[in-house]
């Protein structure tokens, strides 16, 4: 572990050979786990700059406004980095269900130790 | 998104092209984010056998139990995956701090705009 990278007090974000950094996205009043999604140098700066959650999608290989289609945009509370700067938390305000499912969190899922997964009343 | 994916019963992960998807951990207790790693096949195997957190390093390319150097492991209470099941939640129960600097958690900074970090007294 690199420590001027783990102390340090620049920001200098890791980013993938993709050139993306892993966004984990929780809800700033609740704490809960809503979403995880990739982060380039773009969405990073559009994000500070408008105070909305933008991200890279992968498999559109382009930037987009979460919320741009279904209105269920996340704002901003915070932004934090972990220690070898290659994931960011976003401690957000959902303006609705954060999962394209409807859901509040895309994390509705249990993982039972059988290779089933069971779909707890608490979504998160 | 494949419908199939995010609604069906059956854990199916879907590995990168490394075999690798994103695990996020949080304390179980408190609902904090601690940590950010990846697991393969074994490492989600070996956590749901022995209850202790393992991950796939990609730096050092090996399989790990969290917490057999630092004694500082992981005890899972519930796995949890996502939609497109590409990301998991472990919530767990630490037995000490889970960053290797120390603190609670990995995301003890905050990103300001101006591309400085500041260092919180919450650590996460």
């Amino acid at each position: 572990m690199d420590r001027a990278s783990d102390e340090t007090d620049r920001f200098l974000p890791r980013f993938d050979a993709a050139g993306l950094v892993t966004a984990i996205v929780t809800d700033a009043d609740s704490g809960g786990l809503l979403m995880v999604a990739h982060m380039n140098a773009d969405a990073i700066r559009l994000t500070q700059q408008t105070g909305a959650a933008h991200f890279w999608s992968r498999s559109r290989r382009s930037l987009w406004r979460k919320g741009e289609t279904s209105g269920n945009g996340l704002t901003l509370v915070e932004m934090r980095v972990d220690c070898d700067q290659d994931a960011l938390l976003l401690r957000v305000r959902p303006a609705g269900p954060a999962c394209h499912t409807g859901r509040r969190s895309c994390f509705y899922r249990r993982v039972e130790t059988d290779g089933s997964l069971t779909f707890p009343d608490d979504d998160a």
